[in-house]
């Protein structure tokens, strides 16, 4: 079965960029787009122009420097002055991309916009209709989508379908669906919205509830074709699905038959100029490209990733770009784990040795978080095992993958 | 249809504490675990007693402060000396569980253990029967049951319940599984295992694939009638599953028929003492948490807040014990946003003089993060409108529920 390519459309320029405390300029925007090109993102979101003079212009740079066949979109309500500026500041663009709509779910309609199901319907057709003016490829957004009945979404895509949407874009905007009922609204669209198969349809999560990424991968299980996500799930309130997990996830489970152009050993160098322009840290614990994520400090995963990576790993830190698992001394860790440090030190250590060594590790490490190089070359001098030649082999070597010997 | 109860067992002094970087004394631990019983878990695995002196006095300390019905539980490898220091540590418990299992995945069982299915399952049946010596509640774990064939699984689990397992363990030890794939092999034990509705079946996740939560839940809706999780997802390389997004999900879905005993309203508090305990900053986007967990930047969403709280967030903030939604003015805020905060600061400002204040404001904003109020009243008088009877009414007050006026 010939495998599927879901497109990744990164809006960490856009929707990751909405967050309080981040505020990137357009030297930096301009550098993390062309990351993102070379990461292989199919769409940068690069902006919301109307928003302001900086935003227009971070756009239009952006717009400049990518030479390649990445499309560059620009977010714009469904108003005419915003997509006029969305347009324009798109001009340079190899291959624009305007991305409109309005929000479609009661509370949107009822209290956003004091409007009618039937009046915003029109709105969405004008739109779409006007963003055609200046460019081919139109994305429309039904903001709330995970709130909207599906039958009028359902009546809204096909509307804007008709009306020369290329891509229509199903935002679960409060991040409030459970991933079954997210993509049984993606099935039911495919199903029942005539001309749906022209055009690309996309999933936008957020992670209110921590499903952001598992509602996205539902998404494309029932026949999306294109999931927008940030690095490091940057974004609005909880943030949006991370571009890292989706992406791995689809690479790992081959079963799926699906693929990404992603170059993922890119991942985690991408992962770290985005927090440090934004200035947005990772936690340590974030899954793929938090420095713990492929860490280990426990005695019994220590022992296992040393006797076999895969053990304790489903990844290789390799595919995201990092060189290799490390092991943190605590006091959780076990005797492997202390051998295979103080192997990498230079020091092969026999198992009385060893005995003798970990009780005075333990004390230490039950005082501190991490136990370091320099640590455990006092622990050994303590130990009075550092001349003691029957007892420790000084090896000498920096050869991390040797062979650890815990007889 | 009455509504189920999902056990939550905390494993945030535990399997959390298993993280580089992370090291709680004993002092912190107690604390730690008082707040978790307020919080209303039912189970609190206090530590791994072997693994270290500290360890085992912290669970002891735990046991003998925690007076509640809440359980105690301690960790240990099949191992008799693990289980005779776990069941030690728990002597002082009012309701003490051991949890003990082994690894039941092929790569564990020849890589790991060096060793055979059908031994692997004598270790399974001695461990439990041993740890039944000490307490009457023993939780058996069958590490790397996500990669574990269904039929072995279910075999190992029929072999511990007659032996007198009161609860399995299903952790998808490398965060490996999809939320279908884990939810199906709880179904298949459901379905499979003789004698499965005596024991209570339990999930623990973990989120390397950005998966843990949704796993989780694709769990218990298969029917698993526990949770293991962490105060922020914490943990090992990408943590648990967190306690607040799993708690949320079940609280905000009420057509699951699923709840748990938490009090949620003590849901941030928690989460702000084991961050500071242990040293490990929760991100700023994480879900539920997060200092950007209920704050709004865009234009669009602020708007949206303003007119109605709902529009943007599908949780009351109240309800996880934070105070109310932020509005925080960056280059991405619009004019009701601006308003809002000048509201707040007490001043009333009328649709000319906004578009005049909001010109400069943009100005500023795309010059830095975020806008302050000391800066607002700077931007005001830059306009000449801090003076301006007729179009600025300073109206003096501090209620934030003032009704918006921007016309």
């Amino acid at each position: 079965m010939e495998k599927k390519r879901i497109q990744i459309l990164d809006t960490t320029l856009r929707d990751g960029e909405q967050v309080p405390g981040c505020k990137l300029n357009t030297k930096e925007k301009v550098r993390i787009a062309k990351k993102l090109d070379s990461l292989g993102v199919d769409v940068i979101e690069a902006g919301f122009p109307t928003s302001s003079p900086g935003d227009y212009k971070s756009v239009q740079e952006i717009c400049k420097s990518i030479s390649h066949t990445t499309v560059i979109c620009a977010l714009s309500r469904a108003v005419e002055k915003d997509i006029e500026v969305a347009g324009s500041a798109l001009k340079y663009a190899k291959r624009p991309r305007i991305h409109t709509g309005i929000g479609t779910s009661n509370c949107h309609i009822r209290y956003k916009f004091n409007s009618t199901p039937e009046k915003i319907i029109e709105r969405a057709i004008y739109a779409v209709k006007y963003a055609k003016r200046f460019v081919e490829d139109v994305e429309f957004y039904a903001e709330d989508a995970g709130r909207t009945e599906n039958e009028f979404l359902a009546k809204v895509c096909e509307n804007v379908i008709k009306n020369g949407a290329t891509v229509i874009n199903i935002p679960d905007t409060t991040g409030y669906c459970l991933p079954e009922e997210y993509g049984n609204k993606i099935r039911f669209l495919k199903e029942n919205v005539k001309g749906i198969h022209k055009i690309i349809l996309s999933t936008h999560c957020h992670n209110d509830l921590g499903l952001a990424t598992a509602n996205s991968l539902s998404g494309i299980m029932s026949g999306a074709e294109q999931v927008e996500c940030t690095m490091n799930g940057i974004g609005e309130r909880a943030g949006n699905t991370s571009l890292e997990e989706i992406v791995m996830i689809i690479k790992q489970n081959s079963h799926l038959n699906l693929f990404t152009n992603i170059n993922t050993k890119l991942i985690s160098s991408t992962s770290t100029l985005v927090s440090e322009c934004t200035g947005m840290k990772v936690q340590a614990n974030k899954a793929i490209v938090g420095i713990n994520a492929f860490s280990h400090s426990s005695g019994i995963h220590q022992d296992g990733v040393i006797k076999k990576r895969e053990t304790y790993e489903s990844i290789n830190p390799e595919d995201v770009g990092i060189d290799q698992s490390s092991i943190i001394l605590t006091a959780r860790s076990g005797r492997a784990a202390l051998a295979y440090r103080y192997n990498k030190l230079g020091y092969l250590l026999n198992k009385h040795s060893l005995d003798l060594v970990y009780s005075i590790f333990l004390k230490y490490a039950d005082e501190k978080k991490e136990i370091s190089d320099m640590e455990l070359k006092i622990i050994l001098k303590k130990a009075n095992l550092n001349n003691n030649k029957n007892k420790v082999l000084h090896i000498n070597t920096n050869n991390s993958s040797i062979r650890i010997n815990v007889v």
